[in-house]
């Protein structure tokens, strides 16, 4: 049986180039005991993907060329010889760029079916990007209700359902997005207060109109000339979640941050986290999310790519900024 | 009766110059109801005061000038017309640089005499400097036996302190230093694990040697290339506290800070603080650093220099590292 691969080939120096990811068709190897064979159905592509080719350890492995692009998915288990796993089952892993993935089952977890909620929201809503916000935003900043929230990337797959929960907690929200569509979106759909376009708007000036009292929560997802715009009208006892910096993920060399001086005198609380260290508190998140879907409070918008063939140019859409919603791909069709 | 006072006359630029401070000899005003008449004995000179004449809002109001400089002290009440105060009692507030200061008692503190300490110990490790410590270390960091701490600045007031609690804490303390005398006091005399000399030492390598399971706890005082080489070796859930950053204090213009890729990736915590936060509290650090006085596990150093006249000199030592300790000048001698 076939399986088209996408290869590490280089390491990408700034922006992921063709012929650094190359996609290659191999055999499926046949499974040994207690491993199981996977049908990749959801490929989901984050801005933590471009960290994963630095070469670099971060806070997993580094990749090294000639690996399978690493990355999450849904799949199918299509053969098992692992006692935990049913042929049949809907699985989450850490399945790669691939139509099919062998595994021991570790890292592999069941997805229960029958929610009600379509298979592809597993991927964000449901998945990593909504667990991402859920404890980033909660659990790294407290927030109060009639506390001013902004977020940046607001229209991401993160940023959305952090705005979301902003609102839901009682928080005056401000989100920071790329496009008006982006920022009609943010405003008339998912209610948050306002919404500011740090491509065509002026960011430190916008952010003055619409957070008059001052920023206490500031949800970062980019870094650079947004975050020191930011920084300049957080307030005392202000809590920063660092969740991503996507917009130096693609610099050649390392860029500068902002200078500490403001997170002394406002007294700010900066926290970095990976949702992988809230592992065991999921269920808590899933509950939370799972009703306020059900309740119709939380929205989301999946941004689905057919074919496995269009990964590769895929991805580069994360760092334009292009995808509207939770960028994924899918590689083969869903069982009925 | 004449007050020698020290008149802000021009916010410096970049390092403080002469003709910035200016002594000039002035009137005492006579006490108006519920007023007190201070005999200002020590000063308290701090990296804090550059800032306080940057003519920026920080945690207090900026000064202006034409105003008297702004200081800590620790003085003598003359004459009371309020009855919360009496004559001859010893009291700490912010007396400015002057020999005599009119007050109307607000944020002015009687220090209880008879405990054995000397008065200056009181503008330093009983003071500001050892609240400072106490707080930014325990409240901030939370630090635990076995875990590393860095400490920059490490001679300094704070510092000191700093890296004594860690040794109390049990924790494996490394403090960066600005000369080979300062680490030998540090390491020989307060007992900490090791000590680095930025200025003649490669800190970075340094790091790698004294700190080879990572650095859990910075406590930072610096900024700069410091912080940077210090992030390098920072371990998962590593803390920080941001307590100054007195290598930018002098610049001209901003100076970023460190790219935020490691505090996310490693999930760090960093917190700025103000000792005046912690204000309610301050009754239990006292208890702790007394009784650890009394029992010789912390000594500290005051390095004072007598005459109201050298306070504009003295608090160039401070930028250039040339003080040995808590940097106070004495105005007035000491009641017997």
């Amino acid at each position: 049986m076939k399986n088209k691969q996408w290869i590490l080939k280089k390491f990408p120096v700034g922006e992921i180039s063709e012929g650094d990811l190359v996609l290659e068709e191999n055999e499926v190897a046949s499974l040994s005991d207690s491993q199981i064979l996977i049908r990749n159905i959801y490929l989901s592509l984050d801005p933590a993907n471009r960290g994963w080719m630095s070469g670099q350890k971060s806070y997993v492995d580094a990749m090294q060329t000639g690996d399978i692009m690493r990355g999450g998915t849904i799949g199918i288990i299509e053969e098992s010889k692992n006692e935990k796993f049913k042929k049949g089952e809907i699985v989450n892993c850490m399945g790669g760029w691939q139509q099919f993935c062998v595994s021991d089952g570790k890292g592999v977890r069941q997805i229960p079916l029958g929610t009600g909620f379509p298979l592809d929201s597993y991927m964000s809503v449901l998945g990593m990007t909504g667990l991402t916000a859920y404890f980033g935003l909660l659990d790294i900043t407290d927030p109060q209700p009639g506390e001013t929230l902004v977020v940046s990337a607001a229209a991401g797959a993160v940023g959305s359902i952090v705005c979301q929960i902003g609102k839901i907690k009682g928080c005056k929200v401000v989100g920071i997005a790329g496009s008006d569509t982006k920022c009609k979106w943010l405003v008339d759909e998912l209610g948050i207060d306002s919404a500011i376009n740090y491509k065509s708007e002026n960011v430190r000036q916008r952010l003055k109109e619409t957070c008059p009292d001052g920023i206490d929560i500031y949800f970062e997802n980019v870094g650079g000339s947004i975050t020191e715009a930011v920084l300049t009208r957080m307030n005392i006892n202000g809590r920063i979640s660092l969740c991503g910096l996507i917009s130096g993920y693609n610099a050649e060399s390392i860029v500068p941050g902002p200078a500490w001086g403001n997170l002394l005198i406002k007294r700010i609380k900066l926290k970095g986290f990976i949702v992988f260290d809230y592992f065991k508190r999921y269920m808590e998140a899933y509950q939370d999310i799972t009703q306020w879907l059900k309740d119709d409070k939380i929205k989301y918008k999946n941004h689905i790519i057919p074919g496995i063939e269009n990964a590769g140019e895929a991805i580069r859409k994360l760092f334009s900024g292009e995808n509207e919603g939770k960028l994924i791909v899918q590689i083969s069709e869903e069982p009925n």
